[in-house]
């Protein structure tokens, strides 16, 4: 193993041990809570992840959509148009048949093995048993009926950031495989096709612009069809690539036509005065975006966060000299104030400890920027600046509020550079099935059956992510078949 | 029944029919979910919540709580605990003695009768059932011990924002008595019980910081001893009294000395480098503010919002006339982001309907204040404004941010006075036994025995709240012993 400083492991040498080490280091969450998969979310992780939040509550609002709040629970009874949905559509597709020809089926959808229950409240047996929920389609499509009466109801765009629950029985990590899942969730109602497939371009242009602020490294992929969200027409995966070559699905958009529509008769009058289906559609995210954040930009000292989403931006070091008569505190509480009022997040973190206990503890929490202040730095009339990301300077004190911004851009342009170039060393364009290295991506002109699928993922081991949104830019000739096609599907292991 | 202004109930005549009327023509919640008791947010409802949320946000930062993010689920090995503290401390007060002589008892406390259970996930038995949470000390304190360890980390003081579950069995109200709860809990510890006394006396502040924005009266009374919560060496309750004379609790503050410390074995290493028990608070409030909020501000026309928490202070409404060449729409725009640049939260209602349908629905909405402009009014560089809490005037639209600005704080000024008066009107000194009016408050000089106390209960029909926090300034004999008392004790109808 790794040389680990101060007993962090290495990142690049160990990432499984470093991420579950630097999760708990960092003060994110806290996993001694007594059930699995249920972590403690600390205030430092909490804070992050609000902040996270937050640059989605501006997205929603900038595209109007509208915040709601819907109950945990969900009565069993209401499953059932659900399953039978979900049920029809399978065997639709593996029948090759017309799904509304299969309208009366009703056995059981895949979430009853996914989801906890409640069948008991106080000391009675409840008469219709409830569950947690693991998303909120069933939830919400049970009331849109009675929102949504006419054309002038849509298009209906609501969202909510709510826990949702699986009880999940793979081995749990933090934020990546939880059981309660912090989570956000958009869904919208449409008068036709066409107005749905707009919102889910409106979907990926909001990711691209959060995955900006995220500086994140992501793939977006068509899904294939055995992997379409159930009742959905098709799915649209968001993956993030992690250090290992690994990719994360981080979030997902569903586009639904009007399946669910018909099995919750949600329709409308339209300008014609007759009843129409819905069409519709969802964007999920969760709190795996942590889960990249901590994977993708950390390193050997612990976290470096993004300074969008950084609880602290900026940490001021006053470094107390016993020879010098000058009030460092004093002056690093003023300029703390200076930043903090320009609207910068800022620590001043005066404790009377060594400066190096301190170095330790702000690059674990991987704070962007680190400002030391000594006498002789004030004296000089400047700061000494030492970015997360690597490189030191002297800034000018009478102009630091734009310094300090300047040098914020500038980091996270670093780690937005440096995902770029992960991101090309790890996706390679596959030479041959039986030429796979580990922790790498390989993208292939495909245009071939299920089949011919089947074949790839089982020789190299690695899972169809699926139809990447940026094809070829020209023809290429199918991987498989030889047929010409600009399809460029991807394929990596997946967490 | 009174008169109806289109379909909404008189609210002074009917309050019981009023209340749920509105909650649901302004859009607050949607009552129809399939379960009873579990409301659906809509927007509206859920930005005002939010905006309630952000001050308490505001207060908790300002006092220096982080907020933190604790597990809905809650394993029922762990309630054993608390259940030996709560059922210890009962028979100790029963029977007259000292708790800590009564340490090994472990019989059932109340919890387990109000829970939500989830014992099965998937297709699996849990081995361990576990439960909802209906609040988090059990949560909290079984991590706390984990967090501390010497006095260097005290005070600890967290804070979180989540849904608690109760499972009621009586009638259901919005806001006011439901299921899944929107709940607001902090929870300190200190090293003594003197530095728990002075949290508590922050917590009061903090209350009286949020009722002044919220305009809502309310009465702060120590519970009395059979009313205070398990484990509580004592519990001030926060009763906001509603218009029909009721009052609702909305909040509660409890010192609970050392009491769950030991329950949980949290204790931190003083300077003498002993172990000593903390000292912890918790504090308290739900979405019962909202309910408050509903209940004593409105009027026949609907809700009237206190402009810290209206998601829109102001409304303007174009007024087009035909007749004119001035695009007022335009002109309205304008006017809204002028307004908006200020900080004010504002909505331009441009829809090409009767003015009186955009007033009846601004009105039942409760936004504090509308500007109307049409020509007339732009021509004559003004602006008409009409207070939701009434009063019509034309604001000089060169200077219009300051104007909108000195109207919201009197219109909040003004629903503050109306509080005092409704205070004033409803809590009367008690003069007989027998003298008891329907929608009155009482308050009496009481040093009696709780026998005396269940007296004066069974012959009022009202509930000791307790001893206000605003005793008498010169000593009184007691209502029931006629020994002198500067204690203030108040009888009320509680919700």
């Amino acid at each position: 193993m790794g040389k680990a400083k101060r007993g962090i492991p290495s990142k690049s040498e160990d990432f499984n041990s470093w991420y579950p080490f630097i999760v708990e280091a960092a003060e994110l969450v806290d996993k001694r809570y007594p059930i699995k998969g249920m972590d403690v979310w600390r205030p430092y992780g909490w804070k992050t992840m609000k902040l996270i939040d937050s640059l989605t509550h501006l997205e929603m609002e900038r595209t109007n959509h509208e915040e709601v709040n819907f109950p945990l629970l969900i009565p069993e009874n209401l499953l059932e148009k659900e399953n039978a949905l979900v049920s029809r559509l399978k065997r639709a597709r593996e029948e090759g048949v017309d799904p509304d020809d299969l309208r009366d089926e009703n056995d059981e959808g895949g979430f009853k093995k996914e989801v906890y229950w409640v069948k008991h409240a106080g000391e009675n047996d409840l008469e219709i048993p409830m569950f947690l929920r693991p998303t909120s389609e069933t939830a919400m499509y049970t009331m849109f009926p009675l929102w949504i009466r006419s054309h002038k109801d849509l298009p209906l765009k609501v969202y909510q950031m709510v826990n949702t629950f699986r009880y999940e029985t793979k081995q749990t990590r933090s934020f990546i495989r939880v059981r309660e899942i912090h989570f956000f969730e958009a869904h919208t109602a449409h008068a036709d096709e066409d107005c749905a497939t707009k919102q889910i371009e409106q979907d990926l242009e909001i990711v691209d612009n959060l995955m900006h602020d995220l500086c994140l490294p992501i793939i977006k992929a068509k899904r294939p069809v055995w992997d379409t969200f159930p009742g959905a027409f098709y799915t649209i995966g968001i993956d993030a690539i992690m250090p290992n070559g690994r990719t994360l699905q981080v979030a997902s958009c569903h586009h639904y036509r009007d399946q669910w529509a018909k099995a919750f008769d949600l329709t409308y009058e339209n300008l014609d005065a007759k009843q129409e289906y819905c069409h519709q559609t969802t964007y999920g995210m969760s709190e795996r975006l942590m889960g990249a954040i901590v994977g993708m930009h950390g390193d050997d000292s612990g976290l470096i966060l993004p300074p969008a989403i950084a609880p602290f931006q900026i940490v001021i070091c006053p470094m107390i000299r016993k020879d010098s008569d000058i009030d460092v505190v004093s002056k690093a509480e003023e300029l703390g104030d200076k930043l903090k009022s320009a609207g910068l997040r800022v620590k001043v973190d005066s404790r009377d400890i060594h400066a190096g206990q301190k170095y330790f503890d702000w690059e674990i929490k991987g704070v962007p920027l680190r400002l030391d202040l000594g006498p002789r730095d004030i004296k000089a009339g400047t700061a000494f600046a030492a970015r997360r990301t690597g490189g030191k300077e002297p800034l000018p004190l009478d102009n630091i509020v734009d310094e300090c911004n300047r040098v914020l851009i500038e980091i996270a342009d670093e780690l937005r550079s440096r995902a770029k170039s992960h991101t090309e060393n790890v996706v390679l364009p596959l030479s041959s099935l039986e030429d796979i290295d580990e922790g790498k991506i390989y993208e292939i002109p495909f245009d071939g059956t299920d089949a011919h699928a089947e074949t790839i993922e089982k020789k190299t081991g690695l899972s169809f992510l699926g139809d990447s949104t940026s094809p070829y830019s020209s023809e290429m000739p199918c991987f498989m078949s030889g047929k010409l096609t600009r399809r460029r599907v991807i394929l990596a292991k997946t967490y």
